[in-house]
């Protein structure tokens, strides 16, 4: 049987947990207990409720790569991409300058997108690149 | 007014859309209508829905350079990590054997985890870390 397709944690590797946890609690206003699980010694995480059923978690690249064995590696933009969709127009522009006022680097200024969309991209104080989209037509895709 | 927390694509750079696609579509058993947008000069991307409201995006690197307008980089595998949970102990042993004959090098194998859980990691053919979790503790994170 295949396993079911699915993914219940996003994890972002980041350089300095305080920093990054101010960006999305704090810049964004997302919603965090803050820093959890220090009491082990690559615990230190910090987690954020998404859609139901879906986490995004910050942890320390070092210690994502101590768990999983992998060498740490330096920072990579082209590796991922996140999609956050909103609403309207104008709900693309208030997030990239919210994120740009927390601290984020807009590369990408809203406008019109190659599928017929309307999107910018940021990177996040670790360099993770996000893109805020409106996009009409998501239901159709996949 | 914040933006609401929420992700609705993960998109994964790729250097081989077509060896990305093999392993998800056909490794996994993730249904995907396989590569669409080739009309699009950096359009060509497979989707594959999860759960509802979140779609995994495989893209070429290069295309996600040239779209956002970052300098294509070097793979990364701690930039992040995609946390699969599962139902039971032997699903992630499953999900891990599924995943090594479809391509996939299993980095750590899956054992009990400091946080209570009990997991695995692998890496897709692009080098993107997955881990395949039973975690009976998820519900009280967050």
């Amino acid at each position: 049987m295949n396993p079911k397709p699915g993914v219940s944690f996003i994890t972002l590797g980041v350089d300095d947990l305080e920093r990054a946890l101010a960006f999305y609690r704090d810049g964004l206003g997302w919603p965090s207990r803050g820093i959890v699980g220090t009491e082990f010694e690559t615990g230190a995480v910090a987690f954020f409720k998404l859609q139901p059923g879906l986490t995004l978690a910050l942890w320390p690249r070092a210690s994502l790569a101590r768990d999983s064995g992998v060498p740490l590696q330096p920072r990579s933009a082209t590796e991922f991409l996140l999609s956050h969709n909103v609403a309207s127009l104008a709900e693309v522009d208030a997030f990239l300058q919210q994120a740009e006022r927390a601290g984020a680097v807009v590369v990408k200024p809203a406008g019109p997108t190659f599928y017929g969309g309307h999107a910018g991209y940021f990177q996040d104080p670790d360099g993770h690149l996000w893109e805020v989209a409106y996009n009409p037509g998501y239901e159709t895709l996949g």
